[in-house]
């Protein structure tokens, strides 16, 4: 039974971005809030410097749930904005769903809040209609490790594929060449540890030029 | 190998509620005792509320196992309740098997203590039999985490999704406006965190209405 | 240097609950949401089942920080209320301190959210007045485990005793014949693992008695 | 593709018990010494109360990997006993394979130190052979965590089933009607949570007879 | 501030065992049931090593609290025991106080469940009296890790000294020379991995011997 | 021994950030890189807001330590900075004692990189010279939390305060009124949970306004 | 569905150790420092001991990412070493592909960092390729915990085989009467808790003989 | 009550390495073997360094303690040794003590296993005696992390000051220029991170120069 490995390509892919809202978020205890954030908008990053087409989704943003983090929609000012009446598994509306659609993509990347319901259910359907669906699993979050846990196993066990915006970030570059710098100004701004190397990397270079 | 997302519907569902037994209950240490109530009870609540076919056994009621707990008895007063006699694997008990089947359904909600055996002898058993299973993964406890790890795997293995109470009322109530308030007030009821998010939205509310 | 125990005492006591509001309680991550709701209300029961005086107080109700815990308003309908204009330590608002005074009490017990601040200032304030103070710290929660270490070991070196809801329930009782039935029932209520005992009792008496 | 639920059967059954000596023990860092202990001496009970047939083996008893633990050795005195020469995989060793093919079973129980190598190893090479393999995962050792969880992927990829001993036991009981002072017994000797609920259960039978 | 090292002595120390009841013992989740049940049997292996005097007492044994644990009994059949009618702090019983202050001895040690209660109560008393108190606190067990951490503060600023069965035991047994076997044997008993340090070591003097 | 509540008082306190460097940051692992930039930063931003005076130093610039952090640099343009030129302990180096002292502040902030040398050292000596020292426990750090549990107890028992950037900011402010948008606008951007409530609240304002 | 146990045969496997270097393991926090560096030294000394090809590439090294160990440079003065000018995933170099093709081998032994990058990548690219892939799991680090839990669930799914040092170097060694001596003190030099049993059987050794 | 910081000065201090004996060490288990190792290994060599007084004890080498570890005694050819015939604590020889009242020092690092025991007896000792005691607690091992805790706390609140390797070379060595290679060589070969810095610092110098 042979292994194809089909990468994640920057034309073939579009992003899912459900229910990260700002009362939702509330509820996210498998990561700091500082960890999440990062995440988050590290994610929404690497889908501009891509261009990658992104969807993005709510539930109820009228009530308790609350709007979608403002950093979103400023980072997508022209997604497609599906603001869902009622149905818990976005791909349930139908207007979503041909939004999805019409990207042309088979490569689904899909974030959400929380994992095992608003992450899972999309990934689900969708793997049910034949796309190849990553999940951005550091971008998603739930009430607890073992609630995360279950839903992980649930997915990939129904054939999705387990990522990370950091690799999905370098499986859609495949290339350091393809811009070096805007690539390395992307992760810097969300790795710490990474930004530490270069400033250290950096100050040297320069006092060696002096 | 394409895969079938066979969602859980109310209509093709049934619950099974094994050995959660005040005795058995002091075994379990994958949860702290006010989280493992509340998810017990969240599930039977969603049970409830979809009016979902629910079946009770318990072992060795009147020795050290103890009781059912009461507040399950209370809440599906007429459900089919087995005492069995000596069996481990409840669906070696053949009235419950009986059970069962006369429910019709062909999806299984199954939680239990302890994992490793009142939950996973049943969900094997079952997927022998063609069920489509579902184990309600925080509704289950037992020793400790490791135990736990070693159930899911198998239980994962041979086919059984992993779910969560929360995973499993959404993915039966599909959609908000399906009864709106009735579900909201379950999920606020075992949701701290979100009721906290309802109680800050409702005073708001009141606040503008003044 | 002697030591001398000043045991809590039920007419010597007063409570203090400090900011446990809907929005700010979106903030506590050092307990579970079921653990801590349940910790916050076993407090609340204790002073009431041993009549101890309490004094409510919150900070900036109509903003994000939420209306107070509706279970603590309906469990204590007559205690002093304050909703801090912006102090944020609790004794700066002279109200509040004068209504402390006013209880005549010495020791104070004090539980709030978050720990660092809601708690420990006005904790540190009232040393500093000479009060016995007693933090019921799972009553008390904030951001994360360090934050909260942080904070129990500056309260400690100033003074304060650590204590949990169930030491100070206990310490109060001092003898379970002062009321066997209602202190039991107490526990019971916020201890599953406590009910579960009586529980598995319970029935093997009545069992007997058949 | 249909799931079979091949349960361990007590007449199917074959115990294989791979270097748990003195030194090694030294190495198990994934439980407390007191759970390892426990969790291996409610093995041992298990395959002598069902009469299941056990192979010991060893590796350089004589050198600093220590004599077999000396409970095993009083547990099964006539058990056929392996002292390798060499092979570090048991199933490397013909007399080894030619006993355990002896006891004419299909199921195989496997537990060891360390888990990745001594457990693993064999376990692989009696799944290719066709054998249903079982490991009892807490009856095996290792370094850390991170090494039992990636022994523990292999192994359950490659078909073997992870169990722990108590749910070794209790699908070999079947029905607590076969022996239940039997059964009971040796879970309380083991299970010192259960033996605490035995203990106020029978306090208070005895008290009612009084 | 000179600091005086009052070491325990045998002389001049007695034992208190608290509340070691076998439903109480159901409560304790911050310890392994294995690991707890090792350490009180320990303790009270120790006690009777160097013949120290041990005074046992429970709350409501013939309640849902259960009766002491049988081990204990049976390690003390002679030693003075107060069923308490209902002090919850041992100290409060007169009797209970009597037998301590009988046994003439000024060093304490003090087990028990649960920690924040049933030890630190007792604890806080006989401080205040004068006592020099050792709180063995792996023979002491409660609800979760925070509410000890809040116990042993509350407890170390009071005065008390926190050890564990272990220190005990050698800071009571002084020299090996006292009674090298004996004390050699109480340990191996109690630490598995120190038995298994001793059995490669008799081993291989076997061996030579051969 | 009565107890004196001397709170940070923004007239009385200085700030010494030391070894905050790109290099020495790579060795920080008892908080997450995400964590631990933003609880610096933050801790920068505190000190800005309340014009609290602010020292700088680092070590071995130009080495493997690397420079500090720019964000640290750019936020105190002005502030006294000191290279040091080999001194571990900050305190050792006179221009910077000098710089501390001309502040005629008698309460220090200090924070920086490594916990039990960095900052426990010039902790120490500003303790021996009658300062009031505050901990800023979680803009410092160190290689993991065992040796944060030993720096910590070291400065605490010296009679530091143990604190985190968060009371700092609260005990600095005392009343909101003070400047709520100001005060306000700080913590939200440096606690996404906070930013989450406000978001929510603001949205709802507006919806109300429509 | 059988299943075949292609074990690591030193003939048949190559090594590729990618991107260890001196800047990218400053990232590394799922191992402590001092555990990670002892597994990758572990891995080189394996591969030294059994004569496995070994293949060096690292990406950038001129830059911040930094260069390659040096103890992996001293340790493979002759291997192939490709610093790749570019490629993320070191399997799109193609001298980096020519070069395992060249050594002939199906087995693949693979560790880098980070692992859902620099090892994930390629471990995919080579079993679409064919081969037998075994990814050391203790050699490869990443940011967390949970980057790596997804990590290693891809990897595994998609068919690699996860393993330890230990357990590759077990696994080749097949027979300890291959090699008693060389193989044991490979194991000494990176087990401390191995190299202690010997010490102790050693001196007892040599106790005898005198 | 002033605070005095009598800082470690390398002519004031004298090193007492305490039971690391081969057998002991294999009950350690509050930290990974790699790490502890490393602990002890790197006191030693800054022991070294600073030409510290340094005395070495062990209990029963002959018996299943096992001898000192070799490295220990190759660092210290010279050293004062003291096999204990039988004495717990270290302090009860009277060599042992001679040994140290002939250093004239009054400052006392100690080191050993197990610490609540090896570690804890002799610290409070020589505090009575009056010594200036640090506990190394990183090269200091037990059982687990809940012995460590009560070790730690009865050693603090007796006034030992709780350090680490890393801080107790720090304090001695005062500033890098007395040896700034000799101190950076010491740190790099016990400090993985830190090699890895000085690593990547060296790359760019060379790269520069050339």
């Amino acid at each position: 039974m042979s292994y194809s490995y089909n990468r994640l390509n920057k034309d073939d892919v579009a992003l899912l971005m459900v229910d990260h809202q700002s009362g939702l978020l509330s509820l996210v205890r498998d990561f700091s809030p500082d960890d999440f954030k990062n995440n988050v908008l590290a994610l929404a990053d690497i889908a501009k410097f891509f261009e990658i087409p992104t969807i993005l989704t709510t539930s109820f943003e009228d009530g308790p749930n609350g709007p979608m983090v403002p950093e979103l929609k400023a980072a997508f000012p022209d997604a497609p904005y599906f603001a869902r009446p009622g149905q818990i598994n976005a791909w349930d509306n139908e207007e979503f769903v041909a939004a999805v659609k019409a990207t042309g993509k088979k490569q689904l990347l899909v974030a959400g809040v929380v994992t095992e319901v608003c992450v899972a259910f999309p990934v689900l359907s969708a793997l049910e209609e034949g796309y190849e669906v990553f999940v951005v699993t550091d971008a998603s979050g739930t009430f607890n490790q073992t609630t995360r846990d279950a839903a992980w196993d649930r997915m990939s066990q129904a054939g999705a594929q387990l990522m990370t915006w950091f690799g999905v970030g370098c499986e859609l570059h495949r290339d350091w060449r393809n811009d070096i710098e805007g690539f390395g100004g992307l992760l810097a701004g969300h790795l710490p540890a990474y930004a530490n190397l270069i400033q250290s990397y950096e100050q040297q270079s320069l006092a060696h030029k002096r």
